[in-house]
């Protein structure tokens, strides 16, 4: 299986069985935007929830907010955004194709050009004779800058309307609200805001499916702390970071850190890093980001709105303006990343056709455990799978029911492998036995080993396989 | 307390303690938008947890998706949103406010102007000499229509952009996705499609709180019958839609079902029943729609795409469009709801101030248990109390952890008042008696009473009460 190979059985996959659709597929699509499927909604819902678990509601001192898509326009320019947030476009004479220009020098030449200004970009282009990578045509006009924030009007007369933008970052919501919680909260530092949430970028999109999109949704913390030992936090906020990916079960060896360099930095931050994933398209690439944002944006929300956003020690009575540490995630990059990873052919299925499974972390997949039937032409054994399918479902106390599939279609050799393509860890199937002495298989989608477990046993098996 | 201070106090409640916030606020705001602090991220998500267990999870034919707030702009075209989506508008010729047309007259006079042209609307006006409700002025301009889709623009190159709009309503996206939804999963009639997400309407927004916003989140289904028959399953829905509204905890009757009338109807729909609850802003006024859509989205996609978007029957092999009735939530009017009906004020609570206390449903409430040491300086006593809080708080095999507040600060009678305001089911305290025989008080919200429970019985107590 090459590296192309595999992001193209990943993309039909993810359409044959409902994880991830074109979005407007029958107007003929829009930009390599995406719509999730049944599958692929659960799958961010676990993402999400694990990652809002792990650092809103196990830590005491990150507190999650909701902030609104559409604020106030003068955020984006105390931020900086409407002026200093541009990607640099190369336009094709010959195609009128738009392409990134950093990309391009990227990925021909292998070198970076961050901090470069226009002039420098175009003469690496023409000296290197780089060509239109979709009509190669080497008729390329200068590079231009181009803001990414999306523009819209409120209020719904015509002539009358005001400018306002798409958040184009979550983050900018938390630096809103910081006073707020702090008047709420009282929060000693170091302390955190989070925020799940969409933001927009008017990127040129290139398709490698879902890697880069100009809707995309966000995990943010701003983490606040003093000036002095931002290091330590930062350095504390890496090992989070890849604790928290890796317990999702994506490979170690495929992750790595990179350091911006001083000319790639954005122009809030002093310090950069990366995780990057080693993608089928083109190698190591950005997953999630960890900057360090100084106090540049309590600053400017400090100056542009005149309100005194200073932070104030309630011990010590120090007012200062907190530092922070920024660590970002993509929750749709992270859904790529863990199906990319998941996916594997197992030849030594048997028949003519490899196995397809995806090893999803049983945490992540869509559904836990899938019943049958053995056959359902057999009313007493689909009524004793119904049995064992409703136990397994119902809610007991607090814990949730377990999101349970139901497949009586086809022979049981079809339904494992219907199962083990969208990830479902554990098949359970009523067969004659069943009625016999109340046991039934249970099937494990990595081994495909099975084992008889009774009936009141199901939940505990099941629950302690689940907390591992 | 009349029902305009009820409104005061929660939105002032709501600020305080950190459940909503203005957006923007440092800039002074924005249009009537808000930002979710870290207590009503917690309830929203309390709220669409709950919603999406019921329709979703809980239900083996309704298929839940998580579609682009952006699609291509055919959409709307088929949909009838860029010609059929407007509000009347009337602006004051003294102090230029903006006035919805029918909200007007719907007000002052307490009759419904839907269906009638702008001529009628302005005539019923004129007749009634009607006033500005901001200045009191009496000049007051015609009545106009205005198309209350988002409107910006995609592709990075001024003057060579493409207008794409936000989406007017999640529904549109379940109409995309519906012939891949086939495709994926075969499923049988009635079946649906579930989503929560962001919708945008460019209204003319008028206080009231989170009531009316221009940016605002949805929870939708589109249920796909065959159409003999259609009245049933609407008939279903409304028992569902209000069976999970009263399961919520909100009072009965302050709820009640609007039929509308034929002028009232969307473009789309041929029958629409809204559940009002009676706001304590001019009483009852929509919170959820139940609309029949007929078989006209789909034949309308059909139609603008060119593509067949007839369901098969596997059965009988007959080929039809399927016919659509559509509940409606609103997530953050429930949210409202939820707080407005959980107010309250007990006079009884001895000291000259009146104890308030949210009583919010346990399965809503942020913090389901506050853990307080009696005395802060006793480290024994908070040695223990962390003992307690950390056993509450882990999780334990599929079972999430609950989530737990701490506080030891100020005495004990404040930190129950605290907790009681933000609706905090039961505090358990740690005490000297706790240090001998392993007991704590478990104080309960709404009857102020207290128990004392052992603390190994603590997570089968609490349970209990959370699975009632």
């Amino acid at each position: 299986m090459t590296e192309q190979n595999l992001l193209e059985k990943v993309v039909s996959l993810c359409k044959r069985r409902g994880f991830v659709y074109p979005n407007s597929e029958i107007y003929g699509g829009l930009a390599n935007a995406y719509d999730y499927g049944p599958l692929g909604v659960e799958l961010l819902r676990n993402i999400k929830n694990s990652w809002w678990k792990t650092f809103v509601h196990d830590r005491e001192n990150i507190y999650g907010i909701d902030g609104a898509i559409i604020s106030n326009p003068k955020v984006w320019e105390a931020s900086g955004h409407t002026t200093g947030f541009n990607d640099p476009l190369i336009e094709c004479r010959s195609c009128h194709r738009r392409i990134r220009a950093d990309h391009l020098v990227e990925d021909v030449l292998g070198i970076k050009v961050e901090g470069k200004s226009l002039k420098e970009i175009d003469a690496v282009v023409s000296e290197n004779k780089l060509k239109c990578p979709s009509c190669a045509g080497d008729d390329l006009m200068p590079t231009r800058k181009f803001n990414l924030l999306f523009k819209t009007s409120l209020g719904s007369i015509e002539g009358e309307k005001s400018d306002v933008y798409l958040r184009g970052e979550t983050a900018q919501n938390m630096f809103l609200c910081f006073q707020n919680v702090v008047d709420s909260f009282s929060p000693k530092l170091p302390f955190g805001l989070a925020q799940i949430g969409k933001a927009f970028r008017n990127e040129v999109t290139l398709g490698n499916f879902t890697f880069r999109t100009f809707e995309f949704e966000q995990m943010e913390i701003e983490y606040f702390v003093r000036e002095q030992g931002w290091e330590k936090h930062f350095e504390e906020w890496k090992k989070q970071m890849m604790g928290w990916l890796v317990s999702l079960g994506v490979s170690e060896d495929r992750l790595r850190w990179r350091c911006h360099s001083q000319e790639e930095l954005s122009h809030y931050s002093r310090r950069t890093e990366d995780i990057e994933y080693d993608f089928p398209f083109g190698g190591f690439k950005e997953l999630y980001g960890l900057a360090y944002r100084t106090d540049y944006d309590l600053k400017q929300h400090a100056e542009f709105s005149g309100q005194d956003l200073r932070y104030r020690d309630q011990e010590t009575g120090e007012e200062f303006f907190p530092h922070v540490v920024e660590p970002t995630f993509g929750v749709t990059r992270t859904a790529l990343v863990v199906l990319l990873d998941a996916y594997c052919e197992d030849p030594s299925a048997g028949s003519g056709q490899a196995r397809v499974v995806l090893k999803l972390n049983p945490r992540l997949a869509p559904y836990k455990v899938a019943v049958f039937p053995l056959l359902a032409n057999k009313p007493e054994l689909v009524k004793k799978a119904r049995e064992v399918f409703e136990m397994l479902r119902v809610e007991t106390g607090h814990a949730p029911s377990l999101p349970i599939a139901w497949d009586d279609r086809g022979n049981i050799g079809k339904r494992y492998y219907t199962q083990d393509e969208i990830g479902t860890p554990w098949c359970v199937t009523i067969d004659f036995q069943t009625l016999e002495d109340d046991t039934v298989t249970v099937r494990d989608r990595d081994t495909t080993e099975q084992e008889r477990i009774a009936i009141p046993d199901l939940k505990d098996y099941f629950s302690v396989k689940l907390s591992v």
